[in-house]
């Protein structure tokens, strides 16, 4: 079985651990939101496609679900030391060898998905991750400028730096419009058997996913079914702060109103969760099938069950 | 008083802290060999800036000689891991952050000299240090191939990997031509009251420096005395492996032939050790004046005499 998953960070990796577990021998293909990349100190960071391979690969934290496990931060103090910033982006010392070794293939030519498969050597992910392009496509969140105005922070700075504690008025994937898929990702859409949108962030996660060209017109008229998990539940994220972003593209955050938004030429089933079920018709009033099952990763077991919930919901909308 | 120091690495650095503690008011300017530069990693490092900036700021390895004290090296360890070395090159945590702030600079237009003094604004080493060239000059050292054919290795390749174990037959600064003096370097010479030469290596360290067009030139027509210490004691390096390379331009490994090799246009004072006080009357022979003091540079304390010994081998000449 091939299956094309559309994945952000934590929640995406996580939910590729319990599909890997759920269906050990398929053949997965992970395209990888690149929109938070970001340049710092000189070096190319990946935080999506690290948090996939980390991950996947054995070297996450845990609980902390980004960054590698027994960190430490010796060259960010340094760094800081030299009063080079931002200090607000925690890079520990392990993660800056994976930006190192991505920073010198990218000078030498590469582009990102060979070096993404190049990292993916010593990580193993069990998976082909593959960045959604090879070109430089950055998110952007237009937020007020404390001076009547607006300006343009990089998602980053928004994220992790204001925690989204402002008020996004617009999302900006900056460059994706001339941004091209990365090789592979397009012959993955046409060829997969199903295409899953795990709990990611609808906007700025699968959402920038999608605004590459070519790539949602690929998923729409995919022959596979298309099976999405809310990662709204109970009207609130399971976590991080995507009520914020869906506030901005002016999406209600309930499980219901992010399969509107997808919208059924995307999407063919939903997952919403348990204490969700009285959302199932709203969903399916929108031409999208949708089933209430429980939608919490608290460890991989039940997520496995979760992506068993979303290939069987693929089986029942594909007969 | 202005002294003007051509400094290597780790004797330089060393016979510099010396020279501060015996005259703490003097305005020193120190030329640093850049030819041992050597881009690692896609970052450029700069051995011998840094071990005079660390030695001088307080953050220096001590027993090592270079590095930075509490070092740890989780990144080179990671580097490995994903099968990038080189593995003989010792980048630690802390020194990665200074390679990582020169290299962001560098991409950002700034030339070594605006760099070295930027990362100086922390380190407070107590002396202008400049580079002797904002131009890339790379000492390469010309060894068998062991195909009876020879080939050109970077300095650090033969001197930390191969540890200089294998015979040298020329050391050439590559790009040294066409490298142009860094700003400052000629008008301190120019400007200075004293020129000293440490115990650094004669070859690959003030040699460098001085190959660099107009260098040689400046010390030669300066105004001041210039005045040496020998690296070589009873007939070896005091440290490092100075007489291979001495070898391979056809120089004996004696305090005098050291001498000899700058010559009396740039000499005007070569300090031997006590154990090498036979060979002032060859010294003196060439039309250089010489002493014969201790020249271990055990600890401050001793340093410090020696660099007194040498200025005041300075106003002797002078007078």
């Amino acid at each position: 079985m091939r299956i094309v998953v559309l994945a952000g960070g934590i929640g995406g990796a996580r939910f590729l651990r319990g599909l890997k577990s759920a269906v050990p021998d398929a053949d997965i293909t992970v395209i990888g939101n690149t929109g938070d990349d970001i340049h710092l100190f000189g070096l190319k960071v990946c935080p999506d496609l690290d948090t996939v391979m980390y991950t996947l690969g054995g070297g996450i934290h845990e609980e902390q679900g980004w960054g590698r496990a027994g960190e430490t931060f010796a060259v960010k103090e340094e760094l800081a030391a030299y009063g080079v910033g931002p200090e607000w982006f925690g890079l520990g010392d392990r993660d800056f060898a994976t930006h190192i070794v991505r920073t010198q293939m990218i000078s030498a030519g590469y582009p990102l998905s060979a070096v993404t498969e190049a990292l993916c050597e010593r990580w193993r992910p069990g998976v082909r991750l593959l960045p959604m392009s090879d070109d430089r496509v950055e998110t952007h969140v237009l937020i007020d400028d404390g001076d009547g105005g607006r300006k343009a922070v990089h998602f980053q700075e928004y994220w992790v730096r204001l925690r989204a504690q402002v008020q996004a008025h617009a999302i900006v994937p900056v460059g994706a419009e001339q941004a091209k898929p990365a090789p592979g990702v397009l012959e993955a859409i046409a060829a997969a058997d199903v295409i899953l949108f795990p709990p990611s962030n609808p906007v700025v996660s699968v959402g920038t996913i999608l605004s590459v060209p070519g790539v949602r017109e690929a998923v729409a008229g995919a022959a596979a079914p298309v099976v999405g998990l809310s990662p709204i539940v109970g009207d609130a994220p399971v976590r991080g702060m995507a009520d914020k972003v869906l506030a901005a593209v002016g999406v209600e955050s309930t499980a219901a109103a992010v399969a509107r938004h997808y919208g059924p030429d995307l999407l063919d089933g939903w997952l919403v969760d348990t204490v969700d079920a009285d959302r199932t018709a709203d969903v399916e009033a929108a031409g999208i099938r949708c089933r209430a099952v429980p939608l919490m990763m608290t460890d991989t077991e039940a997520t496995a069950r979760m992506a068993a919930e979303a290939l069987a919901l693929a089986e029942e909308v594909r007969a």
